[in-house]
């Protein structure tokens, strides 16, 4: 069934406008393109709210975030609000310092967000108030494992209910949940944490996937997360003797620009709850 | 006879100053490297003006441009001028802001272009005047092909004659015009367009083969853009099963740093009109 | 001995902050991976000292430097300096411009640093003092070779004492002093030069061998320069009919990704002086 999201991807061609960090631009450019939609990148405050009006989704993520990048994010948010586009935020590093925080944070207080993707830190320290505030989450395990499963799901949808974002809590285990659904995923291979750009290309694709299905938003994150776990295994199957992170993550996108629905859905290993 | 033009590239090292988006910079970098070329990065106002001098040519392309870099775009073009160094222009997304479509009308109207490169859409941008005026270019097609090519080359000849630019118009068949010159080039394959820096690539490129080749301005971008599309099918002919737009990102570069003269005047399929 | 280093890195998992270009960047991320450190970059006035707090070394490279950046290079030199951080600058284009002279001398001048990595070219720049003084060095080579090696060794270890820096200067050979200390490494291969990002990487590499080696930053510097080295000759064997320096560099990062203690220890070629 997961075929059917990514079909509309790649029939449609949804362009994508990210507000990204400069590491991983690059990659997820190409992953945008392999999946089947289009990347634009634009940051400077007088051009991004023309470009989030052309596209059909917004992809904002934090990493090098800076004084002049911030409030674009803000003004294409509320632009692409106004215009019912999907938009994710990808908290990089919250909870590392106080301006990632506060900005992500902020950025969640005041849009719409579809969807809120980053790892267990980062989305406890965005559930749980400022970096200040970590203590608070005390009780929360680190890691979700099955001891720790269902108590994170029950953050995770507290959160989303308060939100109004679905949640995907990204790791070794993939959680997607909203006020009243949840989905785990296991998809995904640890060499996936050796390149840089695994979750920023992750929540360019997620975007992605969100612009093409817009009739159902948590599916499509579940596809998202499924595709790029399903890749991250036949990159990994693909490496050759001699062959490390660099290589890796050209499979890997290679992998999703040759990703079939057949074997997304033969291979996506995701439970409803 | 290409083979000169490339043969000057390896010769003479051409040193191009690139003010450029941070999307595609790194494959910018290193095609210059691979085709025989060496780039430098500069955008600061403060620092950029003394970089030009020392450099033999200058690549404006407009993608991320933000308001720290449009000042130092025009303060580059205007050193490079005075100088007497090649300048190409490429106006990414031209058209598709306001910012952007004003930002390369107005370098293309105080700076002495030697090239113009960009897809059609951009160059249609430029040519009718500021993105409002877009309407007026309706009798223009918006494809290269047989039905097409006699009123597109009319037109990029006029603007030619208009800018004084070399306009190269890329695309599935790609066009290069002066006031009276005209070539159409056949080469390429469609996965170029499978990846996000191929324009960008060909214009950091181009640059260089302008930079090595002073004497033939014309004649330097067609076997620049006869050299990136046959290494665009060296690249394609060479990808395996599996791999996909990443890995032809790599061919791709590593066709234009093992590409001989001969190879590129075999391959050519360029026609001067 | 020097896989002791290498295994330092691979059991500690230094974190480095990078204050960096964007041209490099994504490379520098996924070469730290490689090596078995870990990359943070942060460059906003208002994000970067905290990010450096976290991190247990700082890479403060000036390729791109701009306005907003300097002064965080300054800051966030200040707060690893404070927390006992080693510090490695990398002085890209020093002697190129004025502001890129001005920059590395000043924050050679202003900041505890541990290691200066760059070119001779731009290591006599800084050693002799804004480029306007270049003309005072004459009497130094401009390449290291065993007639000129003695005088570069005076020359080097004599900014060492001045700057209380170690200076390691790259190229086809390498050397490394301290005030009273010389190493010389014949590792690496001419292809190395062939991408955009060698010295960025080494840069980012050899800090996260300070990081986890804080007792011996002379032998760390040494067992990162001749690691790089060797992956760059592994690199090289590796390369099939074809390839170019795309793959070149996604198989450089590759053997840093695989390499092991014996083989560093097996291929490393240097002399302690």
């Amino acid at each position: 069934m997961l075929k059917e999201y990514l079909k509309q991807v790649r029939t449609t061609t949804p362009l994508v406008h990210n507000i990204t960090n400069y590491v991983t631009v690059n990659d997820c450019a190409n992953i945008l393109i392999a999946c089947g939609g289009a990347p634009i990148m634009a940051d400077d405050l007088d051009d991004a709210v023309e470009i989030t009006a052309i596209c059909g989704g917004l992809n904002l993520n934090i990493g090098t975030l800076n004084s002049r990048t911030i409030p674009t994010m803000f003004a294409s948010g509320k632009k692409a609000a106004e215009l019912g586009h999907p938009i994710l935020l990808d908290p990089v590093g919250a909870g590392a310092s106080t301006l990632r925080t506060k900005t992500a944070s902020d950025l969640a207080d005041q849009l719409p967000l579809t969807v809120i993707r980053g790892n267990l830190s980062e989305i406890k320290t965005l559930a749980t108030g400022s970096g200040g505030a970590r203590g608070v989450d005390a009780a929360i395990a680190d890691v979700i494992n099955e001891d720790t499963l269902d108590g994170i799901i029950t953050f995770a949808q507290d959160y989303a209910k308060r939100s109004g974002a679905i949640i995907a809590i990204t790791g070794a285990t993939d959680l997607v949940t909203t006020a009243d659904q949840a989905c785990v995923i296991k998809n995904g291979d640890p060499m996936m944490a050796s390149i840089t750009s695994s979750g920023c290309m992750l929540s360019a694709m997620t975007t992605a996937y969100l612009t093409a299905n817009p009739n159902d938003p948590f599916m499509a994150t579940v596809a998202a997360i499924c595709a790029m776990g399903v890749c991250g295994e036949i990159a990994k199957a693909a490496l050759l003797p001699g062959e490390g992170n660099a290589t890796f993550r050209n499979r890997l996108i290679d992998a999703v620009y040759n990703l079939t629905g057949d074997t997304l859905d033969t291979q996506a290993r995701f439970t409803l709850i």
